[in-house]
């Protein structure tokens, strides 16, 4: 039992730190900070001293801020999304690998990012027979304590403590040729143990602290999302005329974050459905609403991302919630065997869509990182049906979010079937390119952009005799290039 | 019992018609050239007819060709690779909707492509109890014999018919919420049938033929290819020392086809390697000689596309290969699932990759399409590694296959691992894209655009102020655009 200024000391310049965090909830709360003081003191000294850093996803936005700030962070897997190590990223001074969340567990096992030095582990308890209670998040927790060298553990009282048995984590993964099937066919099948194990002997410090974890704000759904919303709703409503989802239940859903999101979720409030399911990685406040209405019988996920009102609610009726809500290892909530057997509806947001279907969920201009992919390509790959979600402009509409060619493809035409913006829904599925590009222009994009699109599409076909994916290879990203040149896609 | 000419005679214009066929083998033989003449016949008369063609990948040339030129497809999908219905396709007459493989069976039980008014399937014979036994490829054939309205059977006696025994149908899969996991844990794991089921009703027609599937002709490797086949080797030689593959078995191998991959596979033969696997969809001549000398130990596959040669050696040696290779459905063969769980060694061939690892499979300069995805996103999605594959250069080195940006995105910088070029082998694997493009233009670039890529990368740095995947958007396709000029992207 140490303080967490003393813990640090086991952190050496080089080292690859594997931390607890997977989005609001789970980072470590001491222990981070303690590590960017120490980073800044070594370096105020004249001392290089940066990690290479691996999470869940995003961590906490100070965990983030912090080692950024003082240039600790030498590489970032596999999702960030704070404004400071952003810009260190966009200028050339922290790499960044951007990978499904799905791989990550495997490609750490398989020593792609070398062995790695130290986890630090934010968990709720320990037991007697010395097993871990894991937090709000799981993420790549088990994955963390299996794979370092050492470990830190930071043992938070702030955590409802009654949070203990809802998490399900499963010991049954392996590397191939070992691997066997995983055996969950409902969202609320239960495979493994509710605690993490660990080798005591690697437990090199455990820090004790008392804080929650910093609410993740709720917004309500603005007039744009909401039309958005509502589309998606209608759409839900056509599968199940069209016999391709059941009438009660739908399939199980999976939904990004963000306040689309949410609106998607607050419609269901109001679409007569009961007995739904969610398969997803992070579950906000609107989540506990829909169960609480029954409206939603069961939610899987990796981590909690409520708000302080939400932690309360959960707090105050977790006997409710507890069969309700299952906690999963990010590389079962996320797993491609998982959410093909399951058969999700994957709901994300973009940044921008081309014509033809193709989807930017990372990029500015091409260029600049913004987030990640997280595992908006788990979920839409091999996914029952993959929907994207964006207004159809940004920044008061200088921007375009469907575009002739996005400059940066995350999801391909092959993963993507329905886009959606609060101008409508195109649906891509069974078309050609050429007829996705009429569906697209038509439906999702803005009207102040509908003539530009329809004429780059029109010339595009004329110039190259039609062709699959009609493009005028030098004007593909007039709309961007104007962008930067002018504060307007216009 | 009727003719091949009588029982096209239920195929109406606008029918969407489901036939057999996987690469060179299973595609019914003589109805099609009868469907191709009637719709001749029907549009020399003045009446419009065409169809819409699902197959399981491409199917026979002559097939694809005889339909394209009387005009007869209004929709094809999900693959095709000849040259006649391609310049249908990039000349705006035919609809082409370019699909995983894995993606087809349950997209079609869905319905996205409407009811399936006829299915023609080859089979190589009819058990007593009305069974079908199939042919030399089973693709999406069980799929189509479930939904058709009619079916037309092609009963060729030219097929081997000690084929008997060696398909394995899997009849256990399902619409979400009723699928149960796909319990393959070995390549060799029979989990169904040798047989295909079909209504009786159903079968409006039965046409005998007696012709052997066309043979699939090898070609010995090229230096390019040998060269290319090289690194791979070294490259698995490097991954059994690191501890990630095992040493003598590695694991389960896919190879798309082509001279790349026979070049591959045929450097097998003197790695020392004994009792390895290939899960794969197409399985050559090659893979034949490798199971003989017991380098192979169990091959699945979809389709056996063999030379005439090799059809000579399957039959004459069917006790050896049948308990040695294994037939399945697409939808297993391809499956993420299964895919995922054996861990392949994912190895398909490319058009260009860009130096941040996005890779093309499809388009030339972006618009027009050459074939299809086919199953590489399948494998490379994934698999265990993905390796992508292709010379430095094309058309006497007017073209490179490796460019600043892609022009279209089959498979993204998430989904690729290692590129391989006849100049070197890039692994991008734990690389963020700056340190990417490094490999790239110093492992894989034909010295001959070396120095342009860099200038391009360094310039596009300067510009941008380093960023996370750096581009000047306004020469992004350069090298396409002075190709499309003047013949070379010199």
């Amino acid at each position: 039992m140490v303080s967490a200024d003393d813990a640090v000391k086991f952190i050496h310049p080089g080292d690859t730190v594997a931390i607890s965090g997977f989005a609001s909830a789970g980072t470590p709360k001491d222990t981070i900070p303690a590590l960017a003081a120490r980073i800044g003191q070594v370096r105020a000294a004249g001392t290089d001293f940066a990690i290479n850093l691996l999470t869940g996803a995003s961590v906490s936005t100070d965990t983030e801020r912090l080692l950024a700030e003082v240039d600790g962070i030498a590489l970032r897997m596999p999702y960030q999304s704070e404004p400071t190590a952003r810009g260190r990223i966009n200028s050339g001074t922290m790499d960044y690998v951007d990978i499904h969340l799905s791989h990550v567990a495997q490609q750490v096992w398989l020593g792609y990012y070398g062995k790695v030095d130290i986890a630090i582990v934010e968990v709720s308890g320990i037991t007697e027979s010395g097993e871990l209670i894991p937090s709000a998040s799981v993420g790549n927790n088990k994955t963390w304590l299996d794979v370092a060298e050492k470990v830190i553990l930071e043992v938070n009282s702030g955590i409802p403590s009654h949070i203990e048995g809802m998490h399900d984590i499963y010991y049954g993964t392996a590397l191939p040729p070992n691997r066997k099937p995983i055996m969950i066919t409902k969202v609320d099948d239960r495979i493994g143990q509710p605690t993490f194990r660990v080798d005591p002997d690697k437990v090199v410090a455990v820090v004790r602290t008392h804080s929650p974890d910093a609410g993740s704000p709720v917004t309500a759904p603005d007039a744009v999302s909401q039309a958005i919303a509502d589309h998606v709703l209608d759409f839900f409503a056509h599968e199940v005329k069209a016999g391709r989802l059941p009438a009660d239940t739908l399939l199980p859903l999976q939904a990004g974050i963000g306040n689309v999101a949410n609106a998607v979720l607050g419609g269901l409030d109001h679409g007569g459905y009961r007995g739904l399911s969610c398969y997803t990685e992070v579950i906000q406040d609107g989540m506990l609403h829909l169960i609480k209405e029954g409206i939603v019988t069961h939610a899987s996920t990796t981590a909690l991302a409520l708000s302080d009102a939400g932690f309360e609610d959960l707090q105050a009726n977790i006997d409710f919630y507890h069969s309700r809500i299952i906690l999963r290892p990010q590389e079962i909530s996320n797993h491609p065997e998982v959410v093909r057997r399951l058969g999700l509806i994957a709901m994300n947001g973009m940044l921008e869509a081309d014509i033809y279907g193709n989807v930017n969920s990372t990029h500015i201009m091409g260029t600049k990182i913004m987030n990640g992919i997280g595992g908006s390509g788990d979920f839409a790959r091999n996914g029952f049906v993959s929907i994207f979600l964006s207004p159809s402009t940004a920044r008061g509409g200088a921007i375009s979010a469907i575009v002739p060619m996005v400059p940066h493809v995350d999801h391909t035409e092959h993963d993507v079937q329905v886009i959606v913006t609060e101008q409508g829904l195109a649906d891509l599925r069974s078309l050609s390119p050429r007829k996705r590009a009429r569906a697209m222009i038509d439906k999702c994009a803005h009207p102040d952009y509908r003539d530009a699109l329809d004429d780059y599409f029109l010339r595009a076909q004329a110039a190259t005799g039609a062709g699959q994916t009609p493009h005028l290879l030098g004007e593909t990203f007039a709309f961007h290039q104007r962008y930067l040149e002018t504060g307007s896609m216009k």
